[in-house]
C-alpha cells in the first residue's frame, strides 16, 4: 500500500523559486575585483539563471552534460548553480586552486563541454586550454580588455534572456552537480549531487541544530563555491531567504572582516586557517571592525583547534564546527551542547565544539576497526563509516574504489575516529596521518593540536618518519608566530604535560609555512617527501 | 545522468533510531489518568515500538495492513506511531471525539485489522465493536480492572519484545500513516501519509524559520496525536531528541499548565479554544503558573484572534500561527517576521501572526479565482491550492472526489485567501462560509474576527441565513463573557467602525455556546440547521 501524496521531486528549482515569489528584492552583495560591491537582489538572481538555462539549452546542451565553473564567491557563480541544473545540466566546479594539470585532467575526465571562467582566472585558463575540448567558453568579465580569440562574453551570452524557455521535467535522481575531491593522495574523484540530494541536505543546513540558516541571517560563505558547493549554503540561503554576501577574488582577511562588519554578517563560513587569519587581522588592529551581535563562524574542512576557538569567542564570534567531505555534500555532523549538557562550563563546552559533533538527522555513523563495530565509548577508535540520503554511494566512472564502501553499504572515509557514549565523533586521525611507532598507534592530530595550543606556534604538522627500530616514529614541522620563540625542548616539554613519553615527537624542524593543499589543508604528503631521509640522532 | 548518490529511503525508522543512538535518556513525559507522570526515556520508547512492531508481525499483520489506534495523547500512542509503521503496517489514528457511528465507519472504510485503544475510552469502543470486524483489539490499562472478553492487554501483547524481528525493507512512498478529515461537510475522506511525506514533514518542523523544534526544547503537544499526527511533532521530536511532554486523558487547562510549569515546556501548540482556556486561568489565578522564559505557542487549526495573541503575549508566551491541513500533513504556512520586515512596531508585527504565514519551504502556494492565477497584492481573493511533497494527490478509495485537485496537479483546499506582496497568506473565509448578499461577498471570519475583539464577547459565529431580498444575510451568534453584557446595538456600532454597512449582521443572537466539530472548530452548520427558518425583522 502506497501513500496518497503527490509525487513532487526535490529538485534545485524548487528552492529558487521560492526566493522570486517570497524574497525577491533580499540582496545578494558580490565583492567584485576594484572593492566595489555588486547588490542584486533574487529577482534577478532568479531572472539571470533562468536566462543563462535558456541560453545554454539554445547552444545544445543536453540533459546530463556537463558544465564547468572556474570562478570565484560572486553572484554569477550562484547563477551557474542554479542555471545549469534547471537546463537539466550538471554544475561542475573547478578548483581554482589545483596545477593546471590537475584541471585539465578534472575537465576532460568529467567531459565538461561548456565552461565559465572568471575573466581574471584566464592566465589559469590559457594554461589548460590546449589541453581541453570545450566547445563553448564564457567568460565573466571584471574588465573592458579585449576577450582573448574564441572565448565569450557570459553576459553576452545570457542578454537573450529568458523569453521561450520552457524547464525540463527533471527527477529528483538526475545529476545536479559534481564536484572532484582535492586528492591529498591519488588522483582526484568526482563525485555526482543529485537534485534530491542537495536539496535535503539544503533542509538540514535549515534546521536550528545544525547550521540553523534563517531567513534574518546574512550568510557570507567564505569557503569556495568549488569546495563542495561552499558546503551547500548557496542553495540553502535563497530557500530560507538569507541574505547572501560573497567575498569574491582571492579576499584578504581585511576584506572578509569589512564585508562582516558593514554588510552585517550573521554566519560566516571557512576553514581553520581562513579563520586565523581574520583572529590575526583583528588582533591588530583593535576596533577597526564591529561585527554583528551573535555573529555565528562556521568552521570545517579541518579541525580547528582549541586556542583559535578561544580566540574567535574573545571577539563575540560564536563557533559552529562542522565536519563532512566532498563526499557527504557535505554536512555529516556539527556540534551542538545537547540538552543536558546545556550547563557545561565554558572549558567543557570549547571541547564539545573542538569535537567534529553529532550526526546530523539522517545521517547514520559508526566506527568499525578489526573488531567489527566498536562501541561508542569515547576511548575505542575506528575507521568513520556514515550512510545517508546525501551521502555518495560511488565516483564518476572510477572503477576500483569500490573499496571505500563496505558490503552492508556504508561510506568508509579513511578518516579513524571514537564516537562518545553522548554520540560525539571525535576524528583522531586520517588512516594515513596515524603514526606507528613499535606496534602502538600515534595520533599526528592529537599532537598538532597540542602544539598549537602553544603560545609561540603559529602552526604545527606531526608525520610519521621511517624508524630503523620503532617503525615509524613522529616528527614535528613547526611556524613559529612572527617575534615568537621556542625550543625543542620548550615545545617537548608543553607536549609531556599531555602525553605518554612515547608520544612525544623525536624531532622538530622549524620551517616557514606548511604546506597545504588547494583548499588550505596541510598537505603532509610534501612534508613527508621532505623528512623521508631524516636521520634519527 | 544520475546523482552518483546512496539510494537511501526517508522511512520513520531513522527519526526514532537516532533518539535511540543520540537521546536514549531524554524523557518522554506522559500524564496518566491518575495525574501521576509516567517518565519513559527514548531508549525505552524505541525497545518498546519495536516489540510491539515484533508483536504485530507475530500477529500475522501484514504489510499494508492498518492498525487503527483511539487513545490520547501519551508514550504507548508515540509506540504506536513508529512501532505500527516500523513494522510495514499503518498507523490509523481514529477522532476519539466523533461520534461512534462515524468511527465505525472510518474503522471499516480503512480495512482495520488490529486497533490499540485506551481502557478510559472503552465505553466509547462499545458502541462500535459490534459493527467493525477487528482481529486484535489491543488495550492500554490504566487500571486493574477486568478487561472485556476478548480483548488484550497491550502490555502482555507486547512483553515478548523485539528478539527476532526483522525490521522490513521498506520504500520510502510505502504508506506509514492515515488520518481522515474531521468533515465539517460530507463524510470523512482518508489520507495516507507516505514514510518519505512523515519524514520531509519532520525536516520542516526542525527548520529555524517554522517551528524551529530543537534538541533543547521540551515540546508539549496538545493538539492531539489523533488530529494530523499532532501536527507530526511526535515524529520531529525523537529526530532533534526533544523532550515530549503529553497531556494524557482529557486534560483540563490547568492540567496543561501545571505541565509546562512543572515540565519547563518551551513549545506547546493546540488550536485557539485551548489557548483560550489557558489564558483564561492564567488571567483568573495570576501568578500560579511560572513558565519557561521564552515559551512559544504553535496555534492552528483554525484562525486566532487578536484578542488571544495580546493576552498570551501578556502571558509571556510568543506565539507562531500554522496553518494546514489533513491533506497537507499538515504545515503549509506559518508566521515569521521577513528579514526587512524585522523592526515592525509591535501592532503591525501583530497583524502578520494573525496572517496564515508563508508558505513553508518545499510548499508552493497559489490563489486562483474565476479570472485565473490571482495576483499577490493582498486584496484580490480566490481559492488558495498549494503544492508540495507533503500534500496529498488523492483520498484512499473515494472515487468522485477528483475535484480537489486541479488539472495541473494543486490541491484545491476550498479556503478562500488573498496573498500579500510578500508573500503571507490571509484566509478570509471558507467557500463555503462566504455570505453571498446582494451578488457581493462578505466575510464570516473577519466578522467574527472583529466581534470576538469587543471586550464582553468570547466567542462569536457569523452565519449566512436566507434572505428574500439580499439571497443571504449574515446573523452574529454571540456567546458573551461570564458576567459581561452587550446589546446588538453596542455590537453593530463596535463592528460600523471596521466594516462597510452592507457588512454589518442584520441581527445578533446571544447563546451559550458555539457548537464545536469533534477537533474543536466551529461547527457552522449546526448553527446554520438552526437559524435557516429566521424571520427577518
Amino acid at each position: 500500500m502506497l501513500g496518497t501524496m503527490m509525487d513532487y521531486p526535490l529538485v534545485l528549482s524548487v528552492l529558487l523559486e521560492r526566493a522570486r515569489r517570497l524574497f525577491p528584492d533580499v540582496e545578494v552583495v558580490s565583492r567584485r575585483m576594484d572593492g566595489t560591491r555588486l547588490r542584486r537582489p533574487y529577482r534577478a538572481i532568479h531572472a539571470r539563471a533562468t536566462a543563462l538555462a535558456a541560453a545554454l539549452v539554445r547552444a545544445g546542451m543536453r540533459r546530463g552534460d556537463r558544465v564547468g565553473t572556474l570562478m570565484w564567491n560572486h553572484a554569477e557563480h550562484l547563477e551557474g548553480y542554479f542555471g545549469i541544473p534547471a537546463a537539466g545540466g550538471v554544475l561542475h566546479t573547478l578548483n581554482l586552486r589545483l596545477a593546471a594539470d590537475d584541471v585539465a585532467y578534472i575537465i576532460n575526465h568529467a567531459g565538461d563541454r561548456f565552461l565559465i571562467v572568471d575573466e581574471c582566472l584566464l592566465p589559469l585558463f590559457a594554461q589548460v586550454r590546449a589541453r581541453v575540448a570545450l566547445e563553448r567558453v564564457l567568460v565573466v568579465r571584471h574588465s573592458d580588455a579585449p576577450l582573448p580569440e574564441g572565448l565569450e562574453d557570459y553576459e553576452a551570452f545570457i542578454a537573450p534572456g529568458a523569453a521561450g524557455f520552457v524547464a525540463p521535467a527533471l527527477g529528483e535522481n538526475d545529476a545536479a552537480g559534481m564536484c572532484y575531491t582535492s586528492g591529498t593522495t591519488g588522483r582526484p574523484k568526482g563525485v555526482v549531487y543529485s537534485h534530491r540530494a542537495l536539496v535535503l541536505h539544503s533542509m538540514c543546513l535549515a534546521m536550528a541544530d545544525t547550521l540553523g540558516m534563517r531567513n534574518a541571517d546574512t550568510v557570507m560563505p567564505i569557503v569556495p563555491m568549488f569546495h563542495v558547493n561552499a558546503w551547500g549554503q548557496p542553495f540553502t540561503a535563497p530557500m530560507v531567504g538569507a541574505r547572501l554576501v560573497f567575498p569574491g577574488p582571492a579576499p584578504k582577511p581585511e576584506d572578509l572582516l569589512d564585508l562582516m562588519a558593514e554588510e552585517g554578517v550573521t554566519l560566516a563560513s571557512g576553514v581553520p586557517t581562513v579563520w586565523m587569519g581574520m583572529v590575526q587581522a583583528l588582533d591588530g588592529q583593535p576596533g577597526r571592525w564591529k561585527l554583528a551581535p551573535g555573529v555565528r563562524a562556521v568552521i570545517g574542512g579541518a579541525a580547528p583547534n582549541e586556542g583559535l576557538l578561544r580566540a574567535l569567542q574573545g571577539h563575540g564570534i560564536a563557533v559552529r564546527h562542522g565536519w563532512g567531505l566532498t563526499e557527504t555534500t557535505p554536512l555529516a555532523a556539527c556540534t551542538h551542547a545537547k540538552h543536558g549538557l546545556g550547563d557545561l562550563a565554558p572549558d567543557s563546552r570549547l571541547a564539545l565544539t573542538l569535537k567534529q559533533g553529532l550526526p546530523v538527522p539522517l545521517i547514520e555513523a559508526r566506527i568499525v576497526n578489526d573488531d567489527g563495530e566498536a562501541a561508542w565509548d569515547g576511548r575505542t577508535s575506528g575507521e568513520l563509516q556514515v550512510r545517508g540520503p546525501w551521502v555518495a554511494a560511488g565516483y564518476y566512472e572510477e572503477p576500483g574504489t569500490g573499496d571505500k564502501w563496505t558490503a552492508d553499504g556504508w561510506f568508509a572515509t579513511g578518516d579513524i575516529a571514537t564516537i562518545d557514549p553522548e554520540g560525539y565523533i571525535q576524528l583522531t586521525d586520517r588512516a594515513k596521518d596515524l603514526i606507528k611507532s613499535g606496534g602502538e598507534w600515534i595520533s599526528s592530530v592529537a599532537l598538532e593540536s597540542a602544539l598549537m595550543d602553544h603560545a609561540a606556534v603559529r602552526e604545527a604538522a606531526v608525520i610519521a618518519v621511517p624508524h630503523p627500530k620503532w617503525q615509524e616514529r613522529p616528527l614535528a614541522a613547526v611556524v613559529l608566530k612572527d617575534g615568537a620563540a621556542a625550543t625543542a625542548e620548550q615545545l617537548g616539554a608543553h607536549l609531556a604535560s599531555r602525553f605518554a613519553k612515547w608520544w612525544l615527537p623525536d624531532a622538530y624542524v622549524f620551517i616557514d609555512q606548511i604546506p597545504r593543499t588547494s583548499t588550505g589543508k596541510f598537505q603532509k604528503t610534501v612534508l613527508r617527501e621532505r623528512y623521508r631521509d631524516w636521520r634519527w640522532g
